[in-house]
């Protein structure tokens, strides 16, 4: 291209201005879906799967960042294929640019830019992320265990992304391979894909609780993220939630191999009953404990959900004495009514009265909900 | 990069799916806001002034066919600017190449891709865009005027973008300089931005009424749509209406030309009276032109309008003998009250009685909204 | 209460301004949901089913048309028990009095306001209503046939209400009793509830087929209408759609007697396809029918539907040579991707052939959808 | 009505079931507006002006304790007119009743329903609420003084409706008489509506601070609440703030009688900066004070807002070194992007700087705004 003078003044105030001005202060909104801290740890909100036009992404890396700040995100790795640069004519191939681009945006927002890359091999062992990187460019060789290697030379933490993919399982089946088993034994593989996308994987699940890995939620954005997700309208990316001790790469870092995340995909949290226990006590209050009954009156407690999901409950067994919602939604943000009344009459005593529910939508394992229970102290009057 | 062999068939797959199964049927929406077909024309809803990473933009081409198809466009012009790269250590110069990419997806999706480009330079004469291109490289020269004679050596429609931008006009006024005055004279200046993002020129507006030269209204896109305009929930870019003879290259070139547009920015069309008129008309209905009115009792008449506009009326003159609101909206999609009695008891005649309004933000000119009449056969009878 | 001069004033005013003032013209506004009219009858949205404070509904009767006129209806009927009177204690009897009052409003506001009571009785013959009564008193009266004898006196349109309701039929499943055989025997009963509320009553919509009775659909609202439905969001009370020669009351009547009518309850029509053939075609549009493939490649139709509908279409038979999506949304209002293509290469003739689409959510019959056709024009290239 | 044995066991199911079905635990929920407690009180939302047909209102009582609820309302008061019983033909007078009704379901759901009654009468005095009743028929005298002694040997809480409304002040301006003097003089008046509906008084605001007067806001709702407030979008009716040691109601008339309140109407809260300023402070959360600027490059701070107000910002004096924003929103559950910069380069020290801002819409006057000021640590660098 040629250089001419009159457009110099011209492209500096393009520069100024055009960065600035379609994303100026009031245009730029962060909206955070809220979850509790807890067991002493920050809650960070993370996607360790985005991509750029620096491979088959399709926007430039420091939108990645913006999209995350003002989806509520703490964490994002860029994860460009190594092997897959189907832009190659029009983008120059550098592996270690697209972060270089997305990071002082993120600096900016105080959104945490981790480098990472996506190693893009047919199964086994599939497509997997390496997070962490110092520099990817050392990870692009013949040989996929080499590209492990000079992951795992950087520290890296690794993780198998979507195993049931269509792509390469065309039942859309995840499957277990010898090479996974040889990556687990070397420690050269920490965590898997329970979600990627809009699929869950409960294979990849189970394998994750059997072999202690990390499960991952990852959103494997290629598009601008709101083609995608209706964010706009309360929609959100799939997301790994990570408890961390405060908001340092380091500490994520430590989180990650530490196996301390849950898995936010749709309406529903996948993870450990650990970590899943005390998001729901922290987030859902029953309105009173103590419950006078008069006859077979029905009374209503109120419970109120203050965290984004729509907790779905299903009595596990109905109470002797107590007739109780089979099937109960604790709206998210929001109060709802729990009928009880008692099942006959003639009841008259006080007693406290366990209520043990599952919560189908927080799985501690595939088709496994978590187990909570309301215990309420219950005296029964005589119809007046 | 290396050729490896191993993730030959895995590219080919990640080429297969992921460009398909992100974006598959009915992931992939479109919604229209309406507008009717006038004059015996189609009326296409159109953006003529887009960038991509190409130039100073942040999404690959291919996305501004997708984002146009899902809010309803029917043409696009890709507008990179020829003088003003910041991406090009990164992003190979070719100055046909985003149009190139961008192309094939809107002929997927039945979206008219234009080739055009931004002639970026100081004021004056501005930043200003040719479309219609056959080869965009021809433009790349070092003085403006060559630019344009290149442009036109193309037979290019060739529009002044945003006169009063900031960055060229620090109080944000548009100034209109004697080189424009040329440009126009000599038949090299077809048109002006009198909207650009959010900003409305009004001295623009009155250029374009003087020098008869087309109005437009573009969304100068440098952001993934989403981010700068919450389409998910309504809004929608600043678009130009061109009243066509049919959707081909050829009769939007001649609609433009004839200057048949209406600009479409936020909730306001601003053009000719002879196009506002028929799309007033064609969307708005009174349920009843006959009323009776019986002493001084209200009654109400149901005005509908189908349009996605929300219409502000102001009453311009009180009639003798009846009253009506003295402003009323008519909310796009809606239908309202509209209520009227007789000034007096004792009116017991039947006549035709004119209602004039003036639509507010339907703009013939500058503070000028577009005068309406409606026209009401009343009987007023003595009260009972 | 004592009369007290000082309040004249007062009162009078409070009579002008109060219940004019939080229903002025721009707060009160309707928003219809599309219906296209067919066979040359206007299609009219109607709900015969409604209570008041008259009998143990919990507004007053004027505001059922005013939520009726919002909502978008052309009818509805005030249907107030007749042997139910809870708060008879504090609301004076008068059986006609609920109408009285509801149908000024209705007349304001161009909603037909039609005349019925709900005659509440044990099963059989359980709850049936009487629409188009000039007394309702006269239906007071011990023995429940002397009340539809009474009603068959005025020329009323008779149907029996939520046949399978819980208070009447524990199990929730609708009974035929002798009793109704007698009724329609006696020409005294002419429709049944279809749909009451949310439920829906696959017993009686065969009941409705094999007896040549009047399929409705119907609020049964007791709450004020926003509290049982969120009209703000979209959602919408269940409606008989008739199709009448206009919208006066004979004609409606008239339409009711000769079967009519269509129920429109959450995302879904019931009726006989010579009614629903004519929405579905009215409302669908394929962009284009000649259709040119080359190859195996995809290609994409698009189809808009201007329906309030998501219409769910599956394929009823793989066409031979195409590939076709076996399911797909046409969601209302939007346009969405028709995927197709040659099922293998090496096709080259061009032919019309038919896809055969069930649409799911358009019933015909209890679990048939209405069948449809796209017929197509395809010409087969080879690759090149 | 005539008593029909048949009728019986429906009667009996309709009553059970009727009065639920429509009501269940799921359909019925509440979503609270989030105000923070301040000053050891909790912050109950209430509304203290709210009709039923037992006066001119249109929905039966016990809707007014539902909406309430769902609203997220803590206490309401039923407040019937005393001389306006448009409805008395047909509706039985009696002045307890509407509250009798509408308590049971208050109590069912946690909502205080206090008896109060509407002294309706010429202007002066105008309309004046009189909560906290035993007896409302004792207020049912000739003389207008006597209504007030009356609700005063009650105990009541005592305030004026809607001083500037156009049934008694055809100009819209509240006007103060002597007969107001007297009654505050007596101590006969303690509050005064500073907004009723959608109308703020801002002479009525005036006089709460002079006079030290309570300082209210209510609904005056006569209509189901959804036709006049869109609240399944987001709308809300006028609510009173009031500031109690717990919900019981003599903590809320200790707390009205000591002025704890603030009005909340639309987007704004009016009332005394004691009570503003800890709601500001609770709500808003800058994410950090200390601050190093390079040259003069612009940096961002995240400012989150957790109320359910946007607050309006105005600088209201430029500090010396610093360029902030001029005019800043805080949009109400998100964070916005704060810009700062050193207004020329050199400054090289640390300090300690104050940025006063006016927030626009808390009102601890007619036109003024509370003050508030972010504190920052900035450090000064030179430009690398």
């Amino acid at each position: 291209m040629k250089k001419i003078r009159c457009a110099f003044l011209t492209c500096f105030l393009v520069t100024l201005l055009r960065s600035v001005a379609p994303l100026d202060g009031q245009t730029r909104v962060r909206e955070r879906p809220y979850f509790p801290d807890i067991l002493g740890y920050q809650t960070l909100l993370c996607d360790f799967h985005i991509h750029t036009v620096f491979s088959d992404g399709l926007v430039w890396p420091s939108i990645r960042s913006e999209e995350a700040w003002r989806e509520g995100l703490d964490v994002i790795a860029i994860t460009d294929h190594i092997e897959y640069l189907p832009h190659k004519e029009d983008v120059r191939v550098d592996f270690n640019r697209s972060h270089a681009i997305a990071k002082p945006r993120g600096d900016e927002l105080d959104v945490v830019v981790i480098k990472g890359a996506e190693i893009t091999r047919a199964m086994p062992p599939g497509h997997n992320n390496a997070l962490f990187l110092q520099d990817v460019a050392a990870l692009d060789v013949n040989d996929w265990p080499d590209a492990f290697e000079a992951a795992m030379d950087q520290g890296a933490f690794i993780f198998w992304n979507h195993p049931g993919w269509l792509g390469q399982q065309s039942d859309g089946v995840a499957r277990w391979y010898d090479e996974h088993t040889d990556l687990v034994e070397k420690g050269w593989l920490h965590g898997i894909e329970v979600v990627n996308t809009h699929e869950y994987y409960p294979e990849a699940h189970a394998w994750c609780l059997e072999n202690k890995l990390t499960m991952l939620s990852n959103s494997d954005i290629h598009n601008p993220l709101n083609l995608d997700y209706h964010v706009h309208q309360g929609d959100h990316r799939p997301l790994t939630l990570v408890f961390a001790k405060d908001k340092s790469e380091a500490s994520i870092k430590d989180a990650l191999f530490a196996r301390r995340t849950v898995v936010y995909s749709q309406n529903r949290l996948i993870g450990e009953a650990v970590y899943l226990r005390p998001i729901f006590a922290q987030t859902v209050r029953l309105n009173r404990t103590q419950v006078s009954l008069t006859g077979t009156r029905e009374r209503f407690l109120q419970i109120s959900n203050r965290s984004e999901l729509d907790y779905k409950l299903t009595l596990k067994e109905p109470p002797d004495k107590l007739i109780v919602p089979q099937e109960i939604v604790l709206y998210g943000g929001k109060t709802v009514l729990f009928s009880i009344k008692a099942k006959r009459k003639g009841l008259s005593a006080s007693e406290s009265i366990a209520l043990p529910y599952v919560v189908d939508n927080l799985k501690v394992a595939p088709n496994v909900g978590l187990d909570v229970t309301f215990q309420l102290d219950v005296t029964f009057a005589e119809n007046q």
